[in-house]
């Protein structure tokens, strides 16, 4: 965690001293080895020459944390409105944050199958039309088809000001040789929520967890990384929060809103995966 | 792992029905809820009559595979060649390997360059210039700066001819925001490798690991998974058996060529991490 990661940090000045005098702003186009000042120390025998990797680009002092990245809100008192919850992955994730006491009303274009579906998952969980839902939540997670994003979130735009969406849609096409993503013009599926959202605050998250392990009562903790992309920290820490109510679940921020794409595609590895191993695959970070 | 995956299949029918009567080929285009059949049943309270999720996207019974995934070829003896050996992801990943007792050749553009950073490496790694890298090599790891990999492997397109290739180059570009994936025009580097190499056989991998955790003779292991794409399943395993010779490493098919920007792509949301949390992020893929 990060004070395993400071700990390390202190214990080679030459990596920070890299990171420091590397800060972003210094780096040029180029990919994983290109760009970069001439500053990293290897250690051991492992003395280099060569330019900083991506995995030292750290934080520069100048702009280091103020604060502990994993201080997070409370968000025990927000209710939490699932667009699409009438569907596998609004379903599961409805399921398990109710399951963690929070306030969940989920939300479909037919306030009667949200009813139904609320009473089915229980735990409290409320249905409504979409509308209501979206006003009567304070953070509205967007798990509806890629099919049906735009219109939806058009159609809302008024009931979703001020609210914090969370999109966790990830566009994909299939075809004989699996699935494979589909870039919206917007850059991904979460810059076109911004895009017809100006008056919300938007973030992504929530994309590679299995609707199958979400629903299973039998399984208690979902030992899984929740990436959460967003403008804003403040938005991002309450999405993270949100995450971390789910035991086994930890909500990482990793990064803008324009580096959302690949991070609904992988979705389509994911499912590689899952058809090698017969898993229901997810994600985790190391090191952090 | 599999075992467990495969015990849960058979606890969980209706997941596996659901995947062999939603095989790929019957889905359409529609993101992560959408496309595919009415079959999936929820277990529990979680009756539902909405259609799975991508995460039931399960080999069907016609293409399971026929062996077990984790039955892997030796490749003790081969030798692998690392064009851009001189550089941080190359030198970690040939220390790496040459510290399983893989015999190791680095290639850098100076052949003395080569000779002298595998001198300071040590462990039997051999140094040459790029080209007789490739030709001494079965296996050629690409690991040269994103600037120069379509000027690299288009002048060895000969020496790569039946080679077996592993891209693992992630083009991004930098600004004041952070990092940003770059498109190739092929789609991915590793598919502007398979374009400019039509007659060697390509893979992606190696993308996520940190060039410092490689460097640093104080870490035994680097518990990470690394993800393989490529067309071939028998290169692919080629490819993950490597991996499985670093401590604490694991191979992981993850899917085919098409497949590879957002594997590429995802560095900058690392980079991300690295930058919030001080740390150098990995990827491990869970149920797995």
């Amino acid at each position: 965690m990060l004070r395993r990661a400071l700990l390390r940090g202190k214990g080679f000045p030459g990596w920070w001293s890299a990171a420091v005098f590397g800060g972003i702003g210094g780096l040029r186009s180029g990919g994983i080895l290109g760009g970069g000042p001439d500053v990293i120390t290897f250690t051991g025998a492992m003395r280099s020459r060569s330019r900083p990797d991506w995995q030292d680009l750290r934080m520069t002092s100048a702009a280091a944390p103020k604060k502990d990245p994993w201080d997070l809100p409370d968000v025990s008192g927000l209710t939490v409105g699932v667009l699409g919850g009438t569907g596998d992955q609004g379903r599961g994730l409805a399921y398990r944050l109710a399951l963690a006491g929070q306030r969940v009303i989920i939300g479909s274009r037919a306030a009667e199958r949200a009813h139904e579906a609320a009473t089915e998952i229980g735990h409290g969980v409320e249905g409504a039309a979409n509308a209501e839902c979206a006003e009567r939540s304070d953070v509205v997670v967007v798990a509806v088809p890629w099919d049906g994003h735009a219109r939806t979130l058009g159609a809302l735009r008024a009931e979703l000001a001020g609210k914090l969406v969370v999109d966790c849609v990830n566009p994909l096409g299939f075809d004989k040789k699996g699935a494979y993503p589909i870039k919206p013009e917007e850059g991904s599926a979460a810059e076109q929520a911004a895009a017809l959202l100006p008056e919300s605050r938007v973030t992504a998250a929530f994309h590679h967890l299995s609707a199958v392990l979400l629903a299973d009562p039998a399984i208690d903790e979902i030992e899984t990384d929740v990436m959460v992309l967003g403008e804003v920290r403040a938005d991002c820490e309450v999405v993270q929060a949100l995450a971390g109510r789910i035991p086994g679940m930890r909500g990482v921020f990793a990064g803008r809103l324009r580096n959302a794409h690949q991070v609904e595609s992988l979705v389509a590895n994911l499912i590689s995966v899952n058809r090698r191993y017969g898993a229901h695959a997810g994600i985790q970070l190391t090191d952090v």
